[in-house]
């Protein structure tokens, strides 16, 4: 709504050095959490909560209350105006009218903070969209590693789990990628991490899988097959000699991560032993070293024996989300500027020209408030034409593309795809579609006064 | 409780010069919303919410804070209290003793703000009493017509939707009768107007309806009568010149309101489609200078394309509910001092002085609540004698009223019955509710030391 | 965690010189409530409630905001967090680690308050932990008493109607006692003081309890029989000279409880008629002077039109919560320093040397959470060997008791039974039990290298 607005949807938001800018506030503000009460004095922030949550809405509301601001809360906004019928689009409209100078929004749908900055007239904070991203907690995540290691590039980080559905972990993998740092998934089988989430891991972090030998990291592994994802940069990866794949030598971070079961769809059934680590496997050579993360709440994925280990931070890294939210609300409400650049506009973003929504995902917010979203998605690759949803990055499931000013589609891996304009681009699950709306395979004449389409269509 | 407590429970408690004299404030903090944190700086506001509210109770909360002061947060009083079996009387006997400096209560039961303020310590406000009022509400919306067109008087003002459930539309409705502007209804067919409430206007506020010629008003009255309610005093009839009735020439605002489907009972049914504005409507030459307004959340009632057309105030509406808000809560705390004039204080109301609580209200908390009230009315003409509850405003369904002190009864219409003192008066649906409670058509002796009724009973 | 915290989870945990001062700094802040907003300036309480409750949370969080601290709220902990399966040792863990100073929690299980100050990092206050304790209730009940009365030593106190599940009387009686007061017990059969309660109140207070003669108390006693406990400190006891038992002639205060319903168990039966205080009782000569208290919410126990009697204080006794919470939450927030000596540390406390959980109560946090409980008992004499659980302070029932280091078992009556060291006692329900852990009645050869048990076990 107002462009000159910061937000903070995707970890995607923040450059590095911004990041690493960030850090260092919060550790100022670690210092003493009680010493910074006049920073957002007079101001007032709004918890939208659409899914029920204590950890990450009292985190917010203490650190907007340690800098001295007010608190609005909506604890369970299921119960309240959504259950009258709104909109999320009215209700951020409404709440950033003169009620809030800040919004901090958990919803179940994919995408829901995206549109909410559409309509919002102050700065929205993405606190959780679906099984999408969480990027607060991956701040708090990498300032954890940051503040553990003092460095995010180069560390060995392994994540395990339910890679699918954890929110965390699609911002976390995102951010490890770019800061270079090395990538070890153990995945509960049949929870992996998402394709698009691999996808977008090569195609713009430059990062690579390679099947993993997880027999040193024990019980853990058992079960699993352990992956390795790497940047193509060549660091440290002389470590690792094994030539059949990568050997997981030296771990610097655990992250375990717990069932995401309230998302599981009926399809979805957990082992019967779900992954747990255990003072036994913490005792491998390989994870001397290893600090042991977790977003918490916890179920049984780490034993509570291991919570007096000096290894396990779990509770540190929960108590380092006040300052480092501090930083950011700070920054968001204008209270606190950063000398680093920062993050680039990623211009591949374009509304979807006609026809049908063709986001894939029952859940995005695309399709669950689609009164108020225009599809939009992210052109990925034009050679074959590959597109995301803007809201939740999920891939659209398209083999034909269209073009809105010709009436013309072709095979997505076509040429001709590749000559499509993105603001004119059409996705169609089958021809059947195309058909419906009137497009052939043969370009019609151009009428007279419609400009024909530039064959330097612009660039991705 | 403390007759020197200031509450808000309906419009009415307010003056025009005083709501007047608001709107100046209330512009005043609109300049900076953030400018004002001195005024109810060690004071604190309580929500009591028995009903789900996200806008009204962040409203206020916003308010609260932005003045200083700090809130409690009771958002869901059914989980909580009042599942233990507590009366709302006890409730804000407790909250008043010394946890809170101000109430601002919404109820499901019409009239629980009225029985409120008989049991506080500290000033009451309505948010919203079942679908009786809503008086800040009705403020907000006032001033808004207030900024947008620097007056109320003469103003004409089209109500549209459901005009029986909507307890905005009931405080909004007196207060544009008051202000002496012109009321244009478009209820949907079995929503109109409640006609406790059209009988007000005509008797209180001197307000003729007429059936107007909705003709000009597009689709919106296809489905429905127009009725034109119209203060009795000559101004601006000049532009209606239609014999058969009343032609909608100019609109001023149009009020849009949701379907208070919450409310229905058994006995409602909504046509099957619903009231919509639309592009279309709108572009009708009446509603050429209308401004759009809806007290939200909305549904389908205006079409999310009118959004950005400059006419649709609504979120404007909702965002200047803080201001407003903030001068009403300044005012009851005693931390800002009007010049104009009160209200004056309105005496015809009186106790029910013997017998069943005639109310006829099933959801009036004189009902609902009976252990902590004791019955009173509004003694509203006496010829007939015709009464409306003090709490709930319906009007008391009694053909036949009795004198407590004499034992006689007599039909309301009669000359006798004109005789009995207001505080003598007792309600009888029928003539057995008489004989049951011991009453009858001719006067006994008076016995000794009883003093007889005087012939000069005391005026409305 | 830290033993530096100070905690407020019984009412133990205050000697009653420190509970005077309480008395008179809370007298002091509420001479004006609102002049004390330095004291916990930069501090934030967070409210953990795992059971609704309004008035107690409101008391508190009124308390803070009126000190100028800031408050955390969580309403409804079941729906959130522990709806993940989060532990509330892992939430204490969290909430304390940097969101808040001090933690208000409030849970179903009996002893969760207790676990809570294992975990925690900042103070815990026991706001309500299932139908054990309530300690904020009973110094606010007390602080009203010392208000109305100027003593507590003394006054004869009665207590009436649900005895067994009402927390607030079990704090209650426990202070009652140790301030010297004569306590009067009227409860509706079959809901009398839990018999550790009373055993307690025998053996670590002196109290005896006598058959006492209820008959001047009128209705309120006429369905039960009338229990007086007394310190066996000659005072006061002139008063009384029926042989038979006591003959209650005198009452200073009254205090009705509500049947604490959604505690019952399908063996608990309300008799037809509940107890309830009515003005006719309340005329009895025996309680003339009585004021009459309860912690409310009330349903029926007291009669509304004994509300505006001068003796009626149990709204004023509401009102008072707020400047004793505000005392306490500024000692345990340490912005408030007392000069009387603190509570002598128990030192009978021992954790269970081996074997089962030996707590027989199922709502108590050591079986509810047993994962993160250690099973703790109190030896609360040791001839015979009685214990009591740490968390919910019943009685053990343990016949037979072990020696964790020789292997062997006894009748807990036996003299060798008390020769155990308190930290090597296992409890045993059954001899089965005992035998299932490899106990036997016979002293295995003591294996070379550990220690015999010394003859001189530690005394109690």
């Amino acid at each position: 709504m107002n462009a000159g607005i910061r937000h903070l949807v995707s970890i995607d938001d923040l450059s590095l050095p911004e990041i690493l800018e960030l850090f260092q506030h919060a550790k100022d503000y670690a210092q003493d959490l009680r010493a910074h009460s006049h920073v957002a004095r007079g101001l007032i922030s709004a918890s939208l909560f659409y899914e029920a949550s204590t950890r990450t809405r009292l985190s917010f509301e203490s650190s907007m209350l340690r800098l001295g601001g007010g608190v609005l809360t909506a604890a369970d906004m299921r119960l309240s105006s959504a259950s009258k019928g709104e909109s999320l689009a009215d209700t951020v409209r409404v709440v950033s009218g003169s009620y809030a100078d800040i919004i901090v929004l958990r919803h179940a749908s994919e995408g829901a903070a995206q549109l909410a900055t559409e309509y919002s007239n102050v700065p929205v904070i993405n606190a959780g969209d679906g099984s999408h991203e969480h990027p607060t907690q991956t701040l708090c995540d990498l300032y954890n590693l940051w503040i553990e290691r003092g460095r995010i590039e180069g560390l060995h980080v392994m994540l395990a789990g339910d890679l699918r559905y954890s929110r965390t972990i699609h911002s976390f993998v995102y951010a490890l990628a770019r800061f270079g740092a090395n990538i070890v998934c153990l995945p509960t089988p049949g929870f992996e991490l998402p394709p698009y989430v691999v996808q977008r891991l090569r195609e713009e972090f430059g990062v690579e899988p390679v099947r993993a030998d997880g027999e040193k990291l024990g019980e853990l592994a058992r079960s699993c097959d352990a992956m390795y994802l790497t940047p193509q940069k060549p660091h440290q990866l002389s470590l690792f000699t094994d030539a059949k794949g990568i050997s997981v030598e030296h771990v610097d971070a655990v992250y375990m991560t717990r069932p995401q079961t309230e998302r599981y769809t009926s399809a979805d059934t957990l082992p019967p032993r779900p992954m747990s680590l255990s003072k036994q496997t913490l005792s491998r050579e390989s994870l001397r070293d290893a600090v042991v993360m977790h977003p918490l709440p916890r179920r049984d994925e780490i034993s509570s024996d291991l919570d007096e280990d000096p290894r396990s931070i779990y509770f540190k890294q929960a108590a380092r989300g006040v300052p480092i939210r501090m930083a950011i609300l700070a920054l968001l409400l204008g209270r606190l500027e950063l000398s680093a650049p920062r993050a680039e506009v990623d211009v591949r973003y374009h509304p979807v020209a006609l026809g049908e929504n063709p986001c894939p995902n029952p859940t995005c917010i695309s399709r669950t408030e689609n009164r108020h979203v225009t599809a939009r998605y992210k052109l990925a690759s034009r050679f074959p034409v590959r597109g995301f949803c803007a809201y939740c990055s999920q891939e659209l499931p398209a083999r034909w593309v269209g073009c809105s000013t010709t009436g013309v589609y072709h095979e997505r891996e076509s040429a001709a795809a590749r000559q499509i304009r993105p603001d004119h681009l059409v996705f169609f699950r089958d021809e059947a579609q195309a058909h419906a709306l009137g497009f052939t395979t043969v370009a019609k004449p151009v009428p007279p006064g419609v400009e024909p389409e530039p064959a330097r269509a612009a660039g991705v």
